[in-house]
């Protein structure tokens, strides 16, 4: 894409409005638009990001046997009622609204009751077991405060998986195999080695559940890490002597290492709480009537951008990992090049490279390096008449800073 | 995929709380699930159409210079208010919302507000003109009625295209290359033939504006046909003299054929109702400031989906436009060939053809057809202990029922 043809500008200051780092550097360099506190509008490279992002989960979703479904933002109250969770003092954060004729709504915050409701349909036999549906669906959470950015959304968009299995065994096995899933996506988005499996309180639910924290000065929680090779900690809240015993943990308190992180995904076992409130259930091999056994298995994908964006970044700007970068490079053409550097865009386009190209006539080298190391796309390839004169060009780590001359007939094999 | 992996079961009978034609046929095969009324869950099956429908829209919309973006579904009382259009009086289908702080929030019915107050960040020279951002995002519209099925949702997903223009000339020109745009897309939704570029009302923007009207028995609106060849007609609603001055038009109304018909897409000149009140200007190559001129172009998807249900189905169910059907071909297995039909499944996935196989043990043979006609993939393969005997198959025509024998080694050839 041309720098020229894209219509979001880059700010020359960070947004007084907002506190948050993630915030403050998406806005200014084009990738996200603040509607209202907690809740923002996708600008062409934003989206491209949060499209990316979506794209690594859902692969991984759909490798354990996911089946991709969107649901929808209304609810009906009936539904909830069966749960208890229509009520305020139980679910403190509902949008509410109303239809026509006083029917209220709910805008949904997660989707068990509906889905659990829509089960109903399709879940008869153990032979209807296991299954995973799951969604990319925008959640509402009325949130009393929205300072941290993308990090604590009033709307996002989540990727929301819940499995129904036979029974405690089967539903285990998944569980399992669900912190290695969620591993691997960390991994894709450069987050893994500051990310742990932390153990917490499994709510209302279960006695526990899985967070996965990753470290960050602007996180709101605070992690023990109790085994760095396993990637394992311990939410600060939930530390007690019961889960050090639990978990069979030869650890002390004092010689742990503790640390800020954010949440960036949960799972939970549900076990019978949804499907005996609304009454699902299957027939077993022997005829026998039995309830669902539940699991959920939630990424917040924006809060997931935003801790990339607190982990990834310099004083210049945002530094993206490559595979949720909005480009694969950001080509500058410097003045009196515009044909070489028109010819080399064609040339990357052609060999399946993603490139946004600055091309920008009346435009400083200053200003658009610092737009380049602002967006952070990871390669930068800059074209000025001096290196052209012997055949060659500039390519630049954005991450390092460092860089290279190097031939321009070199340059497609060293991508 | 593989059908006894995919969660969603057909049913025998139709739902008795749907009237269209429809929601009848995609709940009963599995497609959709009815939330409320004009509220439905996409299934895996309703999710590959919706999928499809957005990429076809996406890639046309794209060619023409098109950039996607995300806006929110919470809207700020503040810049509706600027309009006139918070009020309940102007807009009679607002869904309206609260913050724990009692500020009243709306949920987007459309976005032409948030979008040029965006904007305002991102138009400042001539240079930035013209530019069209659209999404593809969730609208809300309280409808006192809504027992169309997916034809009139309370809750759907829309295409918004806006055009920002320099003068009333260059937005014209945008504005008849999108009347081609579209039907681009209704061609490639098996509509094309059946569709009509129809004047209406402009509304309160401009004095005429264009529908994209489709014939069918199951249609709201009513369409005068002008010209069979160009495909242009008026709607009933707004046919007089003065239109037939406007357009210059040598007809006679007793004369003109009419039909009942479905609007599947709208297009309007805004002019500078909304720069204007919101303030959006530019600087001309001159230094004058000046409004920027609007367009705004809609498709909901949903009714989409809906309006080619409509015309392609027949008694046993439904038969998808190739370009829209949730899988290229359906596979069915009879008894006791399961190895041949598992290496024939193999082999179309290898070839890259997307296959839903009804894999099913213990069903029997009239069912699975069944279900094949009513989830309405274009071509079936069927593999019987019989015909295999001879190492034939049979490939069936959803559409016109005819079955062919072949033989095993010419089916990839022959698809």
């Amino acid at each position: 894409m041309k720098f020229t043809q894209l219509f979001s500008k880059t700010k020359k200051d960070s947004p007084k409005d907002e506190v948050s780092k993630n915030a403050q550097l998406l806005i200014k360099a084009g990738y996200i638009h603040k509607e209202l506190a907690g809740v923002y509008t996708y600008l062409p490279l934003g989206l491209r990001v949060i499209n990316k992002i979506s794209n690594i989960i859902r692969e991984e979703m759909n490798k354990v046997g996911g089946q991709e479904i969107l649901m929808t933002v209304l609810q009906d109250k009936g539904l909830w009622e069966k749960t208890g969770r229509w009520n305020d003092d139980v679910v403190d954060d509902w949008f509410k609204t109303k239809l026509k004729n006083d029917t209220e709504l709910g805008l949904g915050f997660t989707h068990e009751e509906p889905l659990v409701n829509l089960m109903k349909n399709h879940i008869n036999s153990y032979k209807d077991l296991p299954i995973y549906p799951y969604q990319i669906q925008t959640k509402f959470r009325n949130e009393l405060r929205a300072k941290s950015g993308l990090m604590r959304g009033r709307e996002f968009l989540m990727k929301d998986m819940y499995s129904f299995s036979k029974d405690k065994e089967e539903h285990e096995a998944f569980y399992e195999k669900m912190k290695g899933v969620y591993m691997n996506i960390f991994n894709k988005l450069g987050l893994g080695d500051k990310t742990y499996i932390t153990i917490s309180s499994g709510g209302s639910f279960s006695k526990y559940s899985y967070e996965f924290q990753t470290m960050s000065e602007a996180g709101e929680d605070i992690i023990y890490i109790i085994d760095q090779e396993k990637k394992l900690a311990i939410n600060k809240d939930d530390f007690n002597e019961e889960i050090i015993k639990d978990f069979n943990l030869e650890i002390k308190k004092e010689n742990l290492i503790s640390s800020k992180s954010i949440e960036i995904g949960d799972i939970y076992s549900l076990g019978f709480k949804y499907s005996e409130a609304m009454n699902l259930k299957y027939t077993t091999k022997d005829g026998e009537d039995k309830f669902v056994y539940m699991g959920c298995y939630g990424i917040g994908i924006p809060r997931l951008m935003g801790a990339v964006v607190e982990s990834n970044s310099d004083d210049k700007g945002i530094v993206w990992p490559k595979e949720i970068s909005p480009f694969d490079i950001h080509l500058i053409g410097l003045d009196k090049v515009a044909d070489t550097s028109n010819k080399i865009y064609d040339g990357l386009i052609e060999r399946g490279f993603s490139v946004l190209y600055d091309d920008r006539a009346d435009t400083s080298a200053g200003i658009k390096f610092n737009d380049a190391d602002l967006i952070g796309i990871p390669i930068q390839i800059i074209i000025g008449e001096k290196k052209l004169k012997n055949n060659e060009l500039e390519m630049k780590d954005r991450k390092t800073q460092e860089i290279k001359t190097v031939s321009v007939d070199s340059l497609y094999d060293l991508l």
